[in-house]
């Protein structure tokens, strides 16, 4: 075990550039619609909600787009991210495979988050935003957008799921640390909040009704923007610096990946890693090697797996545009799991556009098997995973035994995400045998695939 | 800004040796006695306790030790830690001087506590040993040698104070997840504890307390040895890779520090960072530059700035040789403050003796402008300090404004030994204004001292 273990880049090597897939794709994503014309929207429909320049990222068909320099300054807080030769976890398994991780919890908010965040409040603050508004789950989201208001000098209000609001106090101790204000949602601060809470006053809450919550906020405020963390085209392409860098490193350790293994919730940390690979293999440039790329989903959240790819709502009170993705339909609400970033009805249009093309795989495991991958992980290589992260965990580990039982000494690649140092509840309840494997109630999936919105073809 | 920001060493150039400053002191430390005999401790004393190449290690006074191979195989996975230039917080208080600090909350348990737990680990397991007791506080010590023990097939029991257990279950949990027992310490598993419970059933537990029950345990039991995470020798001895890699990474950057800033409770992480700089100097090696060495104390447990050198026993029930160090005395209880790693009546005889020849400055502050030291970091640097670290925080931008009053363009370096990712509770309690600045109690302390034991000199 004398080989190399971890594999780092100078700051100097960082990527300049992000990676833009829609210059590569063999065929454009379906556009997005506007739900009342049902006509494709324009940046000036988006105008209320995002500064210009992230706007015409959404739309560009650019192969790359510079990342400004004062966003690079500060990625070099914790950028070029490190990745990990896992020699022990490869020992423990018994596999003949090599698997590397990319470890993005070394980030200060603990996940890839802070990469789009950071962009993503410097591009507001030079459109002279003064505050954003945006929604968490777990908190991973939230106090990452908090760090970077922190540093842009932007105030930030978070919508937090109430669940995790209530469960986590301390990842909004974080947030506010950070000096943002984070709220539980459903809230009496918007009419999506108050129309929710008046139905049933102790509601969980949702992504979807915390989204619909911040961006009521960022539309009827002129000085307020919003800000999302996944599923848009230009958050995804400011994750790719996850791959571009993977990339050089492992060139460093002289392999070259067959199997790239992530997480999706949204689809963005999935897209940061996999999505530079994608796009050398669809213009056919680099080794020839096809690779596998597979999107690891919670089964109580199948999205890509059980979902129908259609037209649908990204929130629950339909203030969002119509994207084609694979959905559970936006009035899906997925049981009460750990992962809490993964519980989204939808899925990035990219990631659902490449799915539907056939150029990416998608799986589904359980909770309790995804955190005895991580229990393993952390005992093997000694940092403790993200609930989100376990499923990346076990999607690596299950493609290192597949390699065993086939003798074959494939290179494995897999994103870990973030820590769960804030997830420690969750490891408790796991150690006490009291995780429960809750499947999604088919009916009420039923019910929201029937609700979907109807587009005309 | 454009100036570099972090200073990373290849894991091939991390150090192959540890350094031992006995090897270099002006005048040796004073020798540990016997209680009974009150005679110079040797080797077979300790035999019950701790493997015999730590015991070698304690009473070595070779310059340098080599790092056996397979623990820098382990350091692999975050070692060399990184060297950060804090140019957001020197902007933010705009100060002439250079601020660096060296990163040791990336190993996975989150601080230093990691570089001395594998090495111990390690060599119990090359002699044979299969289970280790230890105490710990905060439980940064005690997750760390969990991990360690998780990699080298020990078990591991750790006494944890009851106020941390009860206040800190996501520590406890960390523990438990790399595979480690925990219990609440005063316990009913040995005679020290079930002595004080019978007293008081619900005592809420001390360092001294925990000690006495870990040492029990080990010195009752042939397969169980212990393993202490700070104060002795070859523990401070293990931490001075960090002061090794900051002086290559300080090399890397072409600075030369001027102060040294480090928090102490039992005093490894400051002698960590500082005793490869302050050997350099006591060997004339090197610039000749003369520098400060500063460790940063809390105010309600402040043994180097109001305690006594003198001998003590480093436990509570005294089942601890006799070693000269500044103590507050054994039977001392600091206030409940929230930088647990720091509530230890004593402080490591080498230390000590440092401050006594007048080569290290110390400085003792209150809790509440330490926790605000560390918003400020956070909202500049990104890292979340833990509590303990929040003391170096304050000691460094006190110098750093300082330097700014002076106008002199000094270089600072201090230690941030670790996250407060597991802290948070302590963070939302400041932001709420309930964070308390508890003096000791004087008369306690002066009984404490009053009972210090006479030893012949």
């Amino acid at each position: 075990m004398s080989a190399q273990t971890k594999f780092l880049l100078d700051e100097s090597k960082m990527p300049r550039h992000w990676y833009n897939i829609a210059a590569d794709l063999p065929v454009p994503a379906p556009p997005v619609l506007h739900p009342g014309t049902m006509q494709p929207v324009g940046p000036d429909d988006l105008a209320p909600l995002f500064p210009m320049e992230l706007i015409l990222q959404e739309v560009s068909t650019e192969r790359e787009i510079a990342i400004p320099e004062p966003v690079r300054e500060v990625f070099k807080l914790w950028r070029p991210s490190p990745l990990i030769r896992a020699h022990r976890l490869e020992k423990a398994l018994g596999t003949p495979a090599r698997i590397y991780y990319k470890y993005e919890g070394v980030s200060p908010a603990g996940s890839h988050k802070p990469n789009t965040a950071i962009p993503q409040a410097w591009y507001n603050q030079q459109a002279g935003i003064k505050k954003l508004a945006t929604e968490t789950g777990a908190g991973q989201w939230g106090s990452s957008l908090s760090f970077a208001g922190a540093l842009f000098g932007i105030e930030v209000t978070v919508f937090q799921v109430r669940v995790s609001y209530d469960q986590k106090p301390y990842r909004r101790a974080l947030m506010e640390t950070y000096g943002a204000r984070c709220i539980a949602s459903p809230s009496n601060e918007t009419n999506a909040g108050r129309a929710i809470l008046a139905q049933n006053p102790n509601h969980l809450g949702s992504l979807g009704i915390a989204i619909s919550e911040a961006v009521e906020v960022a539309a009827t405020h002129d000085d307020t923007k919003y800000s999302l963390g996944s599923v848009l085209n230009h958050v995804l392409m400011h994750q790719t610096i996850i791959g571009q860098e993977a990339m050089l490193q492992l060139e460093m350790a002289g392999d070259d990946p067959d199997v790239i293994v992530g997480c999706t919730g949204g689809g963005s940390n999935f897209a940061g890693i996999a999505f530079p690979f994608i796009g050398q293999q669809l213009r056919g440039a680099g080794k020839t090697k096809q690779r596998r790329i597979v999107a690891v989903e919670p089964a109580a959240c199948p999205s890509l797996t059980r979902g129908r790819y259609a037209y649908d709502f990204g929130d629950t009170a339909h203030m969002t545009p119509l994207t084609k993705m694979h959905t559970l339909g936006s009035t899906f609400t997925p049981p009460g799991f750990h992962a809490g970033g993964l519980r989204y009805h939808g899925m990035a249009p990219l990631v659902s556009h490449l799915k539907q093309l056939g150029i990416i795989e998608a799986t589904a495991y359980h909770q309790n098997e995804c955190f005895a991958a991580g229990v393993q992980f952390a005992r093997a290589e000694g940092i403790l995973p993200a609930p989100e992260a376990n499923h990346a965990v076990l999607g690596a580990i299950n493609e290192a035994l597949r390699c065993k039982q086939e003798g074959r000494s494939e290179v494995i690649l897999f994103n870990l995400c973030g820590h769960g140092h804030f997830d420690m509840s969750s490891y408790s309840n796991f150690a006490a045998g009291k995780l429960v494997d809750q499947p999604y109630d088919e009916a009420e999936l039923a019910m929201a695939l029937a609700g979907l919105p109807s587009v005309p073809a």
